[in-house]
């Protein structure tokens, strides 16, 4: 199943695609109302679990049947994607966890160790956008805004310090972030002395993530049932059209089990919560030149089974 | 006005302190009607803004007149602090931003130079516990437990990229944050090497601030025209009844308005977003021998004009 998030005037809701078309189940109550039962958010039906998911997956492949299609296509619930505007599947998570420096290739381009725990960061669910929104260069830092397309994990159930042998059951399903960055203050780090300066500079250098519009997220979460092997699954990254990212998750330093395994040594993890995987190799900021994107570029993060992530970008 | 939050069977609820005693927003609808307009949580009251704002002060009024206390104590909705669970006042926010080495006193205990622009963590809101719930000991670190008694802002409009000069217009209110960590992981940040050594135990260190319950946060939030100077406040965190920490806020290296000015050069800050200070001097690992939290103690810090937060500790 693939959930998607549907943009309103005030607010989004959820829908779930059936076929090539989007059912918003905010409004097919009348002619399926079974919908009616259901929260408007991805993350209050993880939050429900099970019973929730099954009642999605009964209502979509209810709208999939000609009788039901074509009252729900006339009363506008059932549409062609491009007449809906899509938000991110999980507009407000409780968090954004991020990785980073996890893939192999990634660390031996940067002639970084491999680290033998994963990095964790914040990124600000403020920052969340929908596919095809604008990511808007801030007009403080405009000059060496970069991407990274990330592999991302959406939490189904509550947990709190389970084995990597475990972990798998907490996933509800998969979407892309693309973790954008202002890499103003990268520079720095390398330039950093002692013990507080690395610290500093690195924690400046996470503010570069957190900018509005440098959070998006989608176009779908794919359930986990049609993406069984996180760890084979393949990322693309194009800026206009040219691959500047392509990698496999089987490059992982930590896979996708590991990832919650540790994390959840730490933090209690709730449905909705996003843990992105961290960018492979390809970044602007690595390109030689440097590249950065422009006003009236377009970045696309596409993996397979999960869609493709496009965004243009404008000035501030 | 002081707001509380007030823990129900599931889920919580918002009050009000009226006198000594505190008034249940969800619960006095029938007596003081203007009370079933209001949101369940305090996030909910602040998004709407002044006029909800407004009217729950009407409200507290209105309950503080004599045949009206009367009525709503003989209902169970205007009761004695000892009779209810409080909850935090802000037990679910977007957000909580750390500040860190922001008190002249600990920089110069710590023999560490004054940082030019302040620092920027997360704490987790699964970590969000209410006054006189136990801090838990993680089973897998339970030994060098801290305390960090931190006054704390709490957002009360969208701002982004506000100046100095406007930021205290954005403040709803000030409560206190017990930034409880985990130091296992302090030491190995100074015996760190190279540039990303540091860095990484820095982030390893902030993952001991994650633990559930280790985000105490009330009792109250204050409105901020009952604190109109938050650079001006004592704060006192006593652990067993005896004083650990004495500070007063005009000791910040970056005052209130800084930091929101600041901040919001990044991140898009929205009502109940809650920002925490940093911690003075006197933290537990900074004792000579280290003093940690161990089950049967009481930590409790207090902020005049706000309360007292105090929390048992228990074993994990």
């Amino acid at each position: 199943m693939k959930f998607i998030g549907i943009q309103k005037r005030h607010g989004t809701s959820l829908g779930v695609l059936v076929g090539n078309e989007a059912l918003d189940l905010s409004a097919c109550g009348d002619i399926l109302p079974a919908a009616l039962e259901l929260p408007p958010s991805l993350r209050g039906l993880l939050e429900i679990g099970d019973t929730a998911l099954a009642a999605a997956r009964k209502i979509a492949d209810e709208a999939a049947k000609p009788s039901a299609s074509e009252r729900l296509r006339a009363k506008g619930a059932l549409t062609a994607l491009d007449k809906i505007t899509l938000a991110a599947p999980v507009p407000e998570p409780g968090m954004i966890l991020s990785c980073g420096m996890n893939y192999h290739e990634h660390l031996k381009e940067m002639n970084t160790p491999v680290p033998d725990k994963p990095t964790a960061f914040y990124k600000s669910i403020t920052a969340i956008i929908g596919p095809g929104v604008p990511i808007v260069l801030p007009k403080k830092a405009p000059d060496m805004v970069d991407w990274e397309g990330e592999f991302s994990v959406v939490i189904g159930k509550r947990c709190y310090s389970v084995s990597e042998a475990e972990a798998m059951k907490y996933v509800a399903g998969y979407t892309i972030v693309n973790d954008v960055s202002a890499r103003d203050w990268v520079a720095p780090i390398f330039a950093a002395k002692g013990i507080m300066g690395p610290i500093h500079a690195w924690e400046h250098n996470l503010l570069g993530k957190q900018f509005p519009t440098f959070c998006p997220m989608g176009p779908v979460m794919v359930t986990a049932d049609e993406l069984p092997n996180p760890d084979d699954v393949s990322l693309t990254t194009t800026l206009n059209g040219k691959v500047m990212q392509s990698a496999h998750t089987s490059d992982f330093v930590f896979n996708v089990a590991k990832l919650i395994a540790y994390y959840s040594q730490f933090y209690l993890l709730r449905p909705g919560d996003v843990i992105t995987t961290g960018s492979p190799s390809g970044v602007g900021y690595g390109h030689n030149p440097k590249v950065f994107m422009r006003p009236g570029d377009t970045i696309a993060v596409e993996v397979k089974g999960v869609g493709v992530l496009s965004n243009p970008v404008v000035a501030g």
